[in-house]
């Protein structure tokens, strides 16, 4: 049977955006594992509520369910060893938690400063409260004001993201001269602004742009093949 | 013949404080390689000119010169493979560079801004001009003017640790569950700051202190029992 996967969806239930949900898509194509996604929404904790918590990804594989983007990728490195490996070795897992990290801490915050309102433009209208609430409390303001100043902001988090491009200067990936596990944590966090904005991250003469349209292009273009939110008119 | 060291001193020949430098003194001592330090001051650029550069550390191994810290750290794992490995295999090498990149262009210029002015006060007399003159033009401003507002400035440093503090809930070094080369990466910063500074940069309760005391503790003390500035006044 093949594995199955809670993915979270916008309104359009093909615009699937979560960047937690893009790394274990992606770590499942480095695995070489079909998956069937099921479309899912914020608000739908019932469904998942199987799984013990109430957010995704959530993997089932035959009897086991599997929730968090990092205890999968710990996952599918143990039961498919025999598979490209996620992490190329415990130094390799190790390392790749600082880098998850960093992108949990640093990243999606970062991002979330300049994108959050597109997300909420293009959610199930079920989900639209549930996410403007539990948004603004986090952060303390209203979206509006979160983003209003994104042109300005845009500026810091390109700052933030000098250790990828400096990395980048030595090797053409975090996993070095291919892609692994810790390219799809930080990749994750550029498809999900990607899906749903069509606001300028990165400029394109930045090596970040291009290692990103490496990620975009690799499993026969899983993920730049996927639907975008349409631009607001 | 024993590996000799070119290493950042002070004023106080038996003051060495260069995060770089320590990054590498750790990595021999990772590997069991004995090694001779000579104190070599910034404005020493004839002494190690046979390099081919101007920066410590430089690494002389039998007919071999090595300098950069990251440079030699591949040297050694290349060179002694079947001493314990800094890096544990291509992966983890290949992620330890990110952490290389995130320890140069965020942990070490955060820690400038709050204890450069320290630094000038223990180097050696003839290195002030050339360490004042260079630090400005790097920082677009005088000394004091950057480390002045340090009481404030170091919240943003210690948010900027978030990813090394998040990482350390899971597990107890970088590499996993022993310290390998990205630790050394990171905690050479810290060393830096120690060596020179009594500025307070990470609350006793913080998970990163207990990290950075175990490294502090590692190899019969070696970074720990290192002579430190006197504090001023």
């Amino acid at each position: 049977m093949a594995l199955r996967l809670y993915d979270l969806a916008g309104a359009d239930p093909n615009l699937r955006f979560s960047p937690y949900c893009w790394r274990t898509r992606m770590a499942l194509a480095h695995k070489g594992l079909g998956v069937e996604t099921i479309a899912w929404r914020f608000t739908e904790k019932a469904e998942i509520a199987f799984s013990g918590q109430g957010r995704v990804p959530v993997l089932i594989d035959g009897d086991t369910t599997v929730a968090d983007s990092w205890a999968i990728a710990e996952y599918l490195e143990r039961t498919y060893p025999d598979r490209p490996s996620l992490f190329g070795g415990a130094a390799g897992l190790a390392a790749a938690r600082f880098i998850n990290a960093w992108a949990d801490t640093i990243q999606v915050p970062g991002l979330a400063r300049l994108i959050v309102i597109d997300v909420l433009a293009c959610i199930d209208a079920k989900d639209r409260d549930y996410f403007r609430t539990s948004r603004e409390q986090r952060f303390g303001m209203s979206l509006e004001a979160l983003c209003a100043d994104r042109d300005r902001q845009v500026t810091a988090f390109r700052q933030s993201l000098q250790p990828l491009r400096t990395m980048l200067a030595a090797q053409p990936y975090v996993g070095g001269r291919a892609a692994n596990y810790a390219d799809y944590i930080v990749f994750g966090g550029f498809q999900w602004a990607r899906c749903v904005s069509a606001f300028r991250l990165i400029e394109p003469d930045d090596p970040i742009h291009a290692w990103r349209d490496r990620l975009l292009n690799a499993f026969d273009g899983l993920a730049g093949k996927t639907p975008r939110a349409a631009p607001a008119g």
